[in-house]
């Protein structure tokens, strides 16, 4: 394991994707989630390229207490015709006081001449001061020989004088990179085996995505001899984004048997990969590769009766090992198998039901043909399923009329300001209360929980945590159907729940009010009339 | 061309993915994009097994006209211990008049004997039997021996015995299914290569990509000699999805240099993926490669002045060949380089005005600390832009207060409606106007519209076709900050907006201005006072 580098970039390259900002804060919150997955190395940032990273590296001192990884900072080799010791930007490298610098060189030399404006030789001169000045500072130095793949194939006797010249100046790793990201496998394969024909150095791989191969890419240099592996978490990066090193681990250490992680750390990889989606707030993507919402989940009949017998045979590895879970999917494509699982998973013994699995399934189909989903609404499932159990939905309150006024106030002298009051009936009373919030859906979930608050006290302690909505037809803009998904918790558990409808304030009431009601059903609370 | 095959299964494999829906009437468009892309096959689904898919076929014949592709059904062999010709599931394969049929088969011997329940024997009769009385039907078959990989790593000689069995029976295509998605390049290089060693059949291949290698294992096929490949548009499919297709095409063509679609047809690839992923209500991926919004998107400062000097040292590939082309994105990341280039992609020249290039990039940074992101929303950008050029912000309208009202009416009785008032002056005139909607941002849209019309009759022909909300600080649930994109069209050009504020009923207000404003601009028109 220790011989084996797992370099996290998520921090510098990651934050380059479109769409990602992150504060020194979100930085390091991300950088301890690194930690507890066990990569061996964080790279920071550009301490001096810009305050947010030099400010990073000031907090990390104090306030990153990091168990596993070393910190690493990335910069650039010196400029043209100065010296190593005299260039603010290297000075820089040295005030962040980490362990590891990582510079950029130049690899090709098209961009030497046209990008660094500088000579072969003088670039060769830039990486050999600089990689040497850093390591007699005492910093180890892993370079990144950036459009390496590019560059070789262009004129390899000078990108191998690069490695060459970076490993007898010192350097601990030379890292090859693709920063186009325009490799395939093979490709990889061959370079990496060709330079290490000519080098003692360790090499590392940065694969790029672009065709769709930056994990492939990262695989073919480690069978090939690379012993290090740079990538971002969720695969975030600039364009196609990095490597993705959640599957990059997952791969070496379950498909090549190569213990890269402390196993109880890969099973923590759902939950940190979740963790740090949170920081970045992008949205997880549902399909990625084994910590992904839906990547063991399944949704053909097909399946579903098949899985019934053996699960094993239809998973590419045991779930758990990275902290996911088999799912089973409610959909229209289910047939009464999958809702007999669901049930199961849900803790409804179904077998034996014929006739009501055929009910559930047909509603289950006519409401997703109107745009609901239960794949992502476990809880407004369940209360679905317990309904045609029971043969009557659970009620615990009576509604009769809600209205929302959102004002401008005059405009531009104050923030709007949503009002919404809510009339029903609960615990034997006609209740109407008004709520205020900062818009829509929030004054009517104040009201509502104002309207209930004394025939359900319980619900003070759960918390919406998420609201998405989604368009259903985009085709016809804000005309269209929308679905609201909630996301709720009492600090213990937390459940999903949908609604849909024409107006997004509609919506968003029957979500809440399945939310409400889920919540009381899972506290055993009885309807209060 | 011709010998190769691009077998298409977005409307079969894809439609397995969670979440997605697809009507018949979706399934016939997507079948018509699939045929401009020029893919060789497209599986339509399986007969008999769902009505849904019943009914496409019947439709397709007379409503689907294609131009380059085969149309295949897809189904499984005969039960054990019956006849082809009897089994109602193979008749309605017949039914289904396509000229290709696709037959799923087992290949892995525990899969037989625990979900099939039969024996290794009866399984190779079915198939023998199942595929002579279809090519004996005039079809040609293909066969998907599902399970190949895990099959032939656990009983190599009944996986091998499988292919020769179909291959004897008459099957055109033997393809090999990595069904659990758990292969790596390397290991399907060699289970092809074995298997060619044994069999003159035309292979193919069929991938999924739960180690993210779908697509590099697609190319490992083909390498090795497949000259079939399977897979999916923008990858979907269960768990993680299929190899996606465009991907598989696009590197095909632009890397390995086999021209597998015409390459003015490629050119399409972009608009393809996108509106396929409009039917499906999939909301397009935007690191895809190739075709992803931001697969040739450049924000790192780094780069975005190295761009200006030959753009080419940047790109992998160029977008054109596949319909993209290269962005260069603001953000607080970028220098003022970006902007320079930003400003020239709109037409505003920025050079020798480095006072105003750095007013724009510290705005643009405070208000990306705030939530705003003007990478999605570049007509926001440029009403930012102009303002600072021209020293004062674009105003056609003074707007004076505006106020929402959404009722339930009486619950359950009807569904609820939302009315908007805006107050504002335009054209010398105060104007108080009223519009209806089905959701708040609809009804103020209706409203402003309403008040404007007769300052600015040009207003009529904007739509609004998009609308997105993304919810900030997810923590705090309907309390957060709330970040609203609109998206307009006049038939000819599309725009982008933002708005971001407390209440999304301002955000999208603050979208929907700069929406109309961005428009008119656009126009030529000049405020009215």
């Amino acid at each position: 394991m220790s011989n084996f580098h797992v370099y996290d970039t998520t921090l510098r390259d990651g934050a380059q994707q479109e769409g990602l900002n992150l504060s020194v804060s979100d930085k390091l919150a991300i950088a301890g989630y690194l930690d507890d997955l066990g990569v061996g190395f964080i790279e920071g940032g550009w301490p001096g390229a810009n305050p947010k990273d030099t400010e990073f590296f000031r907090r990390a001192r104090t306030e990153l207490d990091l168990k596993n990884a070393t910190l690493a900072a990335f910069g650039s080799t010196r400029r043209a015709h100065t010296r190593a010791a005299d260039d603010p930007q290297v000075r820089a490298l040295l005030d962040a006081q980490t362990d590891v610098v990582t510079l950029v060189a130049k690899s090709h030399t098209r961009h030497v001449e046209e990008a660094l404006r500088t000579t072969p030789e003088e670039n060769l001169a830039m990486i050999a001061d600089t990689v040497s000045f850093l390591t007699r500072e005492g910093r180890s130095v892993f370079l990144d020989a950036e459009h390496f793949f590019d560059g070789y194939a262009l004129d390899p006797a000078y990108a191998l004088e690069v490695v060459h010249t970076a490993a007898q100046a010192g350097a601990e790793v030379i890292a090859l990179c693709d920063t186009n990201g325009g490799m395939l496998p093979p490709r990889v394969t061959d370079v990496v085996g060709e330079v290490l024909g000519h080098t003692q150095a360790r090499l590392g791989i940065h694969c790029h995505n672009d065709t769709g191969c930056a994990v492939a890419n990262s695989l073919a240099a480690v069978e090939a001899g690379a012993s290090h592996v740079q990538g971002t978490i969720n695969g975030y990066g600039e364009r196609t984004g990095n490597a993705d090193l959640v599957t990059v681990v997952s791969n070496l250490q379950l498909k090549l048997g190569r213990e890269v992680v402390q196993p109880q750390r890969l099973r923590q990889a759902l939950h940190l990969s979740h963790a740090i989606s949170e920081v970045t707030n992008v949205v997880p993507y549902g399909r990625q590769p084994y910590v992904g919402a839906s990547a063991f989940a399944h949704k053909a009949g097909l399946h579903a009766s098949a899985l019934k017998v053996d699960p094993d045979l239809y998973q590419h590895t045991d779930p758990a090992l990275v902290g996911n879970s088999m799912r089973t999917l409610v959909s229209d494509m289910a047939g009464r198998a999958s809702i007999e699982l669901k049930g199961k998973e849900l803790g409804y013994d179904l077998t034996g039901e014929p006739e009501l699995l055929s009910r559930v399934v047909s509603r289950v189909k006519d409401l997703e043909q109107q745009g609901w989903t239960f794949d992502a609404a476990d809880a407004s499932f369940e209360l679905l399923l317990r309904e045609e159990v029971t043969g009557a939905p659970l009620v615990y309150f009576e509604a009769e009329s809600w209205r929302i006024i959102t004002d401008s106030g005059t405009y531009g002298d104050a923030s709007p300001v949503s009002e919404a009051t809510v009339k029903l009936r609960a615990a034997g009373r006609r209740v109407v209360a008004t709520g205020e919030g900062n818009g829509p859906v929030n004054a009517l979930d104040h009201a509502l929980r104002e309207a209930l608050s004394e025939a359900y006290p319980e619900l003070a302690e759960f918390e919406l945590i998420d609201f998405r909505v989604r368009i259903l037809d985009a085709a016809h803009g804000t005309d269209a159907t929308t679905r609201v998904l909630i996301e709720t918790t009492d600090g213990q558990q937390i459940w999903q729940t949908v609604g849909v409808a024409d107006n997004i304030v509609h919506a968003s009431w029957t979500a809440l009010v399945d939310s409400f009601t889920y919540g009381l059903l899972q506290r055993g609370v009885q309807p209060r009339d």
